[in-house]
């Protein structure tokens, strides 16, 4: 018999050893996916070559991951993000037909609770930032605008926080909103300019960033949800293309074609029209959603 | 400028896009060690095409499997161990030249602090399990014998515990002792026979375990650190070939170098000699130590 049949492990036939043992496993699913996950992870322990304290500082970087962890903080999830496989995960569930508009990571600070908004609301409560008027339509891949459309607005202030982040000093549900479009697909609403800011770099992941010489920044942004009925519900992001971290968002949403224009206007009758002091910020994006596979 | 240069991530090019981050980092180790990990992770998301379910189950395994490690109990150890990674990172440290003695995992529960006790002492403090008397030489590996190599044992009781399991049932030190050869290289002591014993399996990886249809159970063994001035030091065990485990040892410690015999003696003058009762095991088992590269 050989090493393998008997059970015994070599450094040659690790994989087969181990893969082999799952041969009852209860579901071919999840068997199927430790096979590649011991595989992979055999690879890259062979291809490291790690000693034995930099296998132990590993076990230590996942334990403190694992135990940093709390109901408002995933530290897990945010290792994912910023090692690419929160997108890669995203981009493989959501592959999309020619002309569809991209997806983009979710992210925690999402409320299934935001209130339902008549059209050209301001999502801003408290009054803080730079104002500004973001419209557009939501179409097929036809080009034909999709009424009822339902769109889901999220946004950090011109801080960089969301309001879940400062209960008691923003309004519960600042710069929050779901709106649905009209007849022709349209949808308008006020709130102010984002801005860049950091994941949470306090823990073992901002200690990993810092050693990798990466920063924490996310670039400015505004998060959606567009559901509609027959269609594929999306979840994206648009970005400020001018933001200082745009080729370098620290959790790797950015995608060409969730860049939007954010043009300057200094235009008293127009702010006057939208109840504006002064200059302010305009935002034209049209969405084009996929229909449902199903 | 295509989409990786500008730092957005595609499918395609989500490798180079997350590595390309990490131009600026710290430590060129820690940039060569992140390539790979990142490189494998992606390969292994592509292959498995997880759902966004699997993705946050997977998530959720893993900060409860850091959540559950304490002081006392290390569940990403044990995860490493049961998909033969400790195995693999041991294997890859402890490469050894033809005829040296093999090592194995070090496992959690070594002391540094057990008593060294003289030649032939018993080393079970509480007179319960089936006596057993081993004996055998340390050599190099041109057969000679090494006199004054410190040999390091513990082992689990006949119930499968340590000592430091059973804090208060089991006498401090109980199983344990280190021992200095002889100027022949020979060592001799008393103890227990040895039982199979599972690995803590009321955690994330005793889940995952049963999922996969696999047992928790490791065959008997005894623990060996084996010290000799001028030589490698050994980490190692030996295992009893009958037992019912040992083709399905849990953390794959098992190598056929490291089979011991386990024969049952019934010869009254012996035990007499020995100080046994009644028919007890004999095992007899030499190591080789390989010279110090350094």
């Amino acid at each position: 018999m050989e090493a393998h049949e008997k059970g015994f492990f070599t450094e040659e036939n690790s994989v087969e050893v181990v893969t082999g043992r799952n041969r009852n496993a209860k579901s071919e699913r999840l068997k199927a996916v430790m096979e590649v996950i011991t595989r992979k992870l055999h690879e890259a322990v062979k291809e490291i070559e790690p000693t034995q304290d930099e296998w132990f500082e590993a076990i230590l970087f996942l334990t403190r991951t694992g135990q940093l962890s709390t109901e408002w903080r995933q530290e897990f999830i945010l290792l994912s993000d910023v090692l690419g496989v929160s997108m890669l995960v995203d981009a493989i569930n959501n592959r999309k037909p020619s002309g569809a508009s991209e997806s983009t990571v979710l992210g925690p600070f999402h409320l299934a609770d935001a209130p339902e908004l008549p059209m050209g609301a301001n999502i801003c409560l408290d009054q803080k930032g730079e104002d500004m008027f973001i419209h557009g339509r939501i179409l097929d891949t036809e080009g034909k605008p999709i009424a009822g459309a339902v769109l889901d607005v999220w946004q950090a202030n011109d801080e960089g926080f969301y309001d879940v982040q400062q209960k008691g000093l923003q309004p519960d549900f600042n710069l929050r909103g779901v709106f649905r479009t009209d007849a022709d697909g349209r949808y308008w609403f006020r709130a102010v300019k984002p801005k860049f800011y950091p994941i949470p770099d306090d823990g073992t992941v901002g200690k990993l960033l810092h050693a990798l010489g990466r920063h924490p920044y996310r670039p400015a942004h505004l998060h959606y949800i567009l559901k509609a009925d027959g269609f594929e519900t999306l979840t994206t992001h648009i970005f400020d293309p001018d933001d200082p971290y745009i080729n370098s968002d620290a959790v790797f949403g950015v995608k060409e074609s969730l860049l939007a224009e954010f043009k300057s206007i200094d235009d008293p009758a127009r702010a006057k029209g939208l109840e504006f002091a002064g200059p302010f910020w305009e935002v034209e994006h049209d969405f084009v959603l996929a229909r449902d596979q199903g």
